[in-house]
């Protein structure tokens, strides 16, 4: 399995990439990781046109054989045990590409929740878009430790 | 009102460390607020007497008028929106002093349960201890902008 973090939208903060980075060469030591990082869409300030704009840009990122999973406030909350315990299901199920995006400010539209095969809460708090990646790759790592039973999680 | 935030154990990564101190700066142009970041128990490998030194050391910082709250994965989960808004409402019933601790990697024992007021939790995933802290500072940023209007939480 591979697994592939797509964020629309560079860190603003470098400070944080910085964080982030040294998570994602973590999580290469368990598995193959991509990360990939979208250019937002630009000069538009209509949130409705600013998503749908969005998806059409991440669609492209997308292919067929992916499974797809949205991270977003609304969406299904997991601990980190749970959590671990849903990748090792998709490993076991022989999925070959995992895709995780963190979209931007204004949510995904009806058309990419219709896409996505899952949708998964990171808090029902609304994250800064920085730290929603960080707390994500961190918690990716925090996953493989536990399936590994490395000494990291409590 | 005055708010406090305790966190017990200090942060490891000076990375994270800098993010958290530039919310710590953007939430003081809002309200009185103080970080105070206490030193870990030392020499203590078993979860229990680990847990039940720190809350003895973490009651010495805590006063009777203080109005106590733990942030724990097992707590109450609040969107931004409600947090905020729980935040105004102990403003207008004239609390003085707000007390929000973040505690070390083996949880709150009882005793400290019984002795807080609420227990909040900012996800129900287990987040890295500096992290848990860089997204709380950020939280209580954010439900200040949204007190005031401003533009930064969508």
């Amino acid at each position: 399995m591979k697994i592939r973090l797509i964020i629309s939208g560079k860190p603003k903060d470098p400070v944080t990439a910085n964080a982030i980075d040294r998570y994602v060469s973590k999580i290469k030591k368990f598995i193959p990781f991509e990360l990939s990082v979208m250019q937002d869409p630009r000069n538009l300030s209509d949130p409705a046109r600013y998503s749908q704009e969005e998806w059409r840009l991440l669609e492209k990122k997308i292919s067929p054989d992916d499974y797809v999973i949205l991270l977003d406030e609304r969406g299904k909350s997991y601990s980190s045990l749970e959590f671990s315990a849903k990748l090792q299901q998709w490993m076991m199920q022989r999925k070959k590409s995992v895709v995780f995006i963190i979209g931007g400010p204004y949510g995904f539209t009806a058309e990419a929740n219709d896409c996505a095969h899952e949708t998964l809460s990171l808090s029902k708090m609304t994250l800064q878009h920085d730290i929603a990646s960080l707390v994500f790759t961190e918690q990716l790592y925090r996953a493989f430790t536990i399936m590994r039973g490395e000494k990291y999680h409590h």
